[in-house]
């Protein structure tokens, strides 16, 4: 999924003329990359709900999803060199786990929430293949499993029966997959930004594969985050020197 | 999803060296497209296999998928000026249908078995979108037919209950979705060829709409072909004279 918008700039820059960058969408250059990466410009991270909800990888940063985002919010400011980033869709997926109230304000400058172009992005047609050809072996999975369950309710009271159908059937059809809007938010918000996804959820990891996308593993986020510290720390003495 | 080499071809163009046509696939400019439609150029046609097996689509071409192959093989061989195309995916299909034997080889040469080029095609990403909120509704009432099955195969037998789920739940699934290869085959196939696309499926008239894509009646495709056989006559006796 590229910036439809990339090939125009392009034919610009090398017709000559003055490209502007105008936001983080459009794609630079390998000319204008070169001198991005050498004047130490920040890079883009994305972020999911999950690393700030999933209990197991959340644990270090703090007891609960507010604990966890204020720890977060907190480390961001003192990163100087990398951008974070959540989908607008995915920001309120969040909202719905903190308490409003206790996040500090003046710390959500540090996470910017920008949804991808998704009228000027495009994604390269083999991948319809792949998603059609695995929904479909799901949605054969799950037929497979209500037929079960018929059988299963001739001897068992139906409403036994249902709650492991639902769990099942939900397991089946949507475990690996991306299967909601929030999903293509955030794997198009990274294609769009080049930018590191991180996010504990094994179907977006697997998607971010096939589409070329960096990502890190969640459990590893509270360590990437010290590390960009200390980084953006040692930047700033060297310019002070 | 469009040729990923049309950038490239165009730019050739705007730069002023010249451009080969390299095959059917490469998208012509403005320029071309025009010199194109007034050398009366053949147009073209992708072709489903539902034309020949659905029985009220076929009925105007023959009693059978056989028959009505051979009347199609028969018509196109008097027209010039329309090229046909099918997905090998989709002729694959078709030969289920069809008694090989029967089908006369030196008209087979009227319709071009291609497939789309799916690592160069690209697709917008607001499709993903659609899709995957497209089977998430899917998933959810294929989930309460299964449950509603459950419930009432306590009154009755599994047996009984079985067949009438898979009917239901293969509609609600299935029907009016692009849900295989195959139509994925089709709908790339029209689109890297700026083809008409003639289906009596209706899921993929509804993306190919999606995916501006031209379209026509499935019922109007022998009328279609009688219009381009004295089209092609009249063309024939214009130059004679």
């Amino acid at each position: 999924m590229k910036a439809a918008g990339n090939g125009s700039e392009k034919k610009k820059a090398e017709g000559g003329a003055s490209v502007q960058s105008t936001g983080q969408s459009v794609r630079l250059t390998s000319g204008e990359a070169f001198l991005k990466k050498r004047t130490g410009k920040a890079k883009k991270v994305v972020l999911d709900t999950s690393l700030f909800v999933n209990p197991d990888v959340r644990a270090n940063l703090g007891e609960t999803p507010t604990a966890a985002l204020e720890t977060f919010l907190t480390f961001a400011a003192r990163i100087h060199i990398l951008e974070f980033y959540m989908p607008p869709s995915i920001f309120e997926e969040l909202l719905h786990f903190v308490e409003r109230d206790r996040i500090p304000g003046d710390l959500l400058v540090n996470l910017y929430q920008k949804p991808p172009k998704k009228h000027e992005l495009s994604c390269p047609a083999f991948l319809l293949y792949e998603l059609i050809e695995d929904m479909r072996e799901r949605v054969n999975k799950g037929l497979r499993l209500a037929e079960k369950a018929v059988r299963g309710a001739e001897s068992r009271k139906a409403e036994e029966m249902i709650p492991d159908l639902r769990k099942k059937y939900r397991e089946a059809l949507r475990e690996g997959i991306i299967d909601s809007k929030e999903d293509v938010d955030l794997l198009l918000l990274a294609m769009e930004l080049d930018a590191l996804l991180i996010t504990a959820d094994q179907g977006l990891v697997k998607w971010a594969e096939k589409l070329g996308i960096k990502w890190l593993f969640p459990e590893k986020f509270r360590d990437y985050l010290l590390g960009a510290i200390r980084r953006s720390e040692l930047l700033s003495e060297r310019k002070e020197k």
